[in-house]
């Protein structure tokens, strides 16, 4: 266990924890827990400089920012995570009339997605524990990084999913060596039994918005953003404005954490505004911000970006609170905005997946209503590779010609489309 | 045009040839060129250390021995290919029974494969000459590199694919924004459309195996091999072995390549050995090397992986080469051998496309056979990700059990399967 972790303390009632119990959601009432950080000795121990000046090259840099201890699995996938590209075409970043705009490509970790982050973190702290299995409810990025991670160090690994889940993203799960079981009912009914199973073998359970420890590795994707254009923008500048599809809830809570704890040690500035991008047919966690409340209140989610296809935001006031609490805001885009995106986004080189493409066009929204202006600093982050869902890719193209291979067939076809 | 790339020789009748010149095969007898770079002036202005000390951590590291000027395009994906990497899983050498071993992740490149690093040279190069437009036949890889690297940087570019390519594939391309063109023949009669449409309307043609700049920028996986590995390894160490798979030839050619240059220059002590590694369904190559000659005899190729599954290797006298000179070799493995490797790959955390598995289970049958003993170093090259085939990714997996969502269920299914 990290010397620096000192416990955790329930992001509603406020009770805390000791930092070596099990925990999950609050046993008190049933809130999400936070990571308590001891502040005062990381910034006794470390400067900004200390953690900028590292050569590695993942999101292992943070080591001393996180509530695990070194993993060890030196030389496998588990050590690559994190540490994105940022991508600032000048032509996109010209076309949406920004000066400064950033895409932080998450779909370059290594099983295709953000959530490596999470469960890096949370193998870390498996093994800390000494838990002999990690077991997770998940349908897509979660269940595949999770197997990923798992496998990079030897970690035994269940997944449950409902059996409706498309097969190729359940033969990814299968590939990385993770025990897959079906369940014959929805996403709902695989968290609930996964919560069940978890506390009658002892398994220890990832589920998002559930485990606490997710949080903490989803931060990292906030400390690289802080190292990578925070600690570049100039004294003057307006705060960064971050851009971040939302689902559970748990991406966007996890990056305000980084952020938060950044602003704690002194050294983040000015907090930056998060906004967060939900389809119109999943926007449980956007309909209680409308409402300017913190009441979730489950809905029938049916958007085509499945990764944030949520009923039951589980990580939901905390989502809340992150646009509440930073001047950002909820913005909710349609199922069509989202496919169009996806080529929109492409033709400048990045493929990503429809929660990616959400994020996106929410920025362009937040454009249009004048939100955001020129000078405001942006960054969106794409969630996912784009090869994870290559059916809603195939939505957003038109589908190609057929000509002879001939040249007198391709003469005929480019003067017809000149 | 780079002030130290000074022309074009012929592998094949050592006809030289100017730089400035537009040139694909051999004019005098159709052979494959090779890029001539000054190695005396390169040795002249830069040491080792000029190069391994360079905070670029992408391929463009190496523009001082690319043929190539830099090609802009910061921030955008055409900078990020390249420098991938190299995973050396302790639990998987350990079941090798190899003392050194490692893995380097093409998978994690931009569009997801090996062929991004000969798109970003060749959309360089297409810059400096001044083309409009660039265009390649492919069904997979090479087409989505193309169509990648290009639209970073805003270079149109036109592929055609056989019209039985995977549809799935074909969106990729389309997402990036190239113009597709299918057309209703197989891949060869796509390859010489499109060298006709080239030549009738000064299109700039990237096509595998023809255009001499895609070695060039294949042979940055040797140049980052020889800094990841070579330059680390200790001064009596046995040569390094390369496992590469192995389809028209032109990856394991341009990995000689940059090895010959790394020799050349002085700055590579010891020649790696490189073994190709086909599949006994696509064995063009290798069948020249059994039969101890370079005469690339044309077969109806039906392998599983697709990305080297090829009828007439365009760049099969190099590839031979590559093994020969080098005291390498070629093997050949089976299908089912490759679909297998994916999974057993799978359990370290590596998901790897079928091209990537050959090279895998062929260093397999190399140690079996004994060609490779446990302290002889060794890097297995996998050339995509594995999302790029999730058919045959399933195909190595058993499907997963359905259960109903109790644990009365679940408690059965445990005992049964224990």
């Amino acid at each position: 266990m990290s010397q620096h972790y000192i416990g955790y303390r329930c992001s509603i009632c406020k009770k805390e924890f000791m930092p070596a119990s099990i925990l999950y959601t609050c046993p008190s009432c049933g809130g999400n827990l936070d990571i308590e950080m001891d502040y005062k000795a990381i910034r006794s121990m470390y400067q900004v400089e200390d953690i900028t000046s590292r050569t590695d090259y993942s999101l292992w840099r943070y080591l001393p920012l996180l509530p695990v201890e070194d993993p060890g699995g030196v030389g496998t996938p588990l050590r690559a995570a994190g540490w994105t590209p940022l991508y600032s075409p000048p032509a996109l970043a010209k076309a949406l009339g920004l000066n400064k705009f950033w895409m932080k490509d998450e779909g370059r970790n290594p099983t295709g997605s953000f959530k490596d982050r999470a469960s890096s973190v949370v193998v870390a702290r498996a093994r800390e524990i000494g838990a002999e299995i990690v077991v997770t409810a998940s349908t897509g990025n979660a269940g595949a990084a999770l197997a990923g991670m798992s496998a990079a160090i030897g970690q035994k690994a269940i997944i449950f999913a409902p059996k409706t889940a498309p097969q190729a993203k359940i033969a990814q799960l299968l590939v990385y060596g993770a025990k897959v079981i079906l369940v014959d009912g929805n996403y709902d009914s695989a968290f609930d039994l996964t919560i069940e199973a978890a506390n009658e073998f002892g398994w220890y359970c990832r589920n998002t918005g559930y485990n606490p420890f997710t949080a903490e590795g989803k931060k990292t994707a906030a400390l690289e953003i802080w190292e990578q254009i925070c600690l570049n923008l100039p004294n003057d500048s307006r705060p960064l404005n971050v851009f971040v599809s939302v689902g559970d809830g748990n991406i966007i809570s996890g990056i305000h954490k980084g952020f938060k704890d950044l602003l704690a040690l002194g050294w983040l500035k000015t907090m930056p505004r998060i906004f967060g991008i939900q389809s119109d047919k999943s926007a449980a966690v956007a309909n209680a911000y409308f409402a300017g409340n913190e009441t979730i209140i489950p809905i029938s989610a049916r958007t085509i970006a499945d990764s944030i296809s949520v009923d039951l935001p589980r990580d939901g006031v905390r989502a809340v609170r992150a646009a509440v609490e930073t001047s950002g805001a909820y913005i909710t885009v349609s199922d069509e905005e989202i496919i169009a995106g996806i080529a929109e986004i492409g033709k400048y080189g990045i493929f990503a997946e429809p929660a990616g493409s959400t994020a996106f066009v929410g920025l362009k929204k937040a454009l249009a209503t004048k939100v955001i202006t020129a000078e405001d600093p942006v960054v969106v982050i794409n969630t996912g590779n784009g090869l994870k869902d290559v059916r809603a890719a195939m939505m957003s193209v038109h589908e190609a010609p057929v000509i002879e291979p001939t040249m007198a067939s391709l003469k005929k076809f480019l003067e017809k489309n000149k």
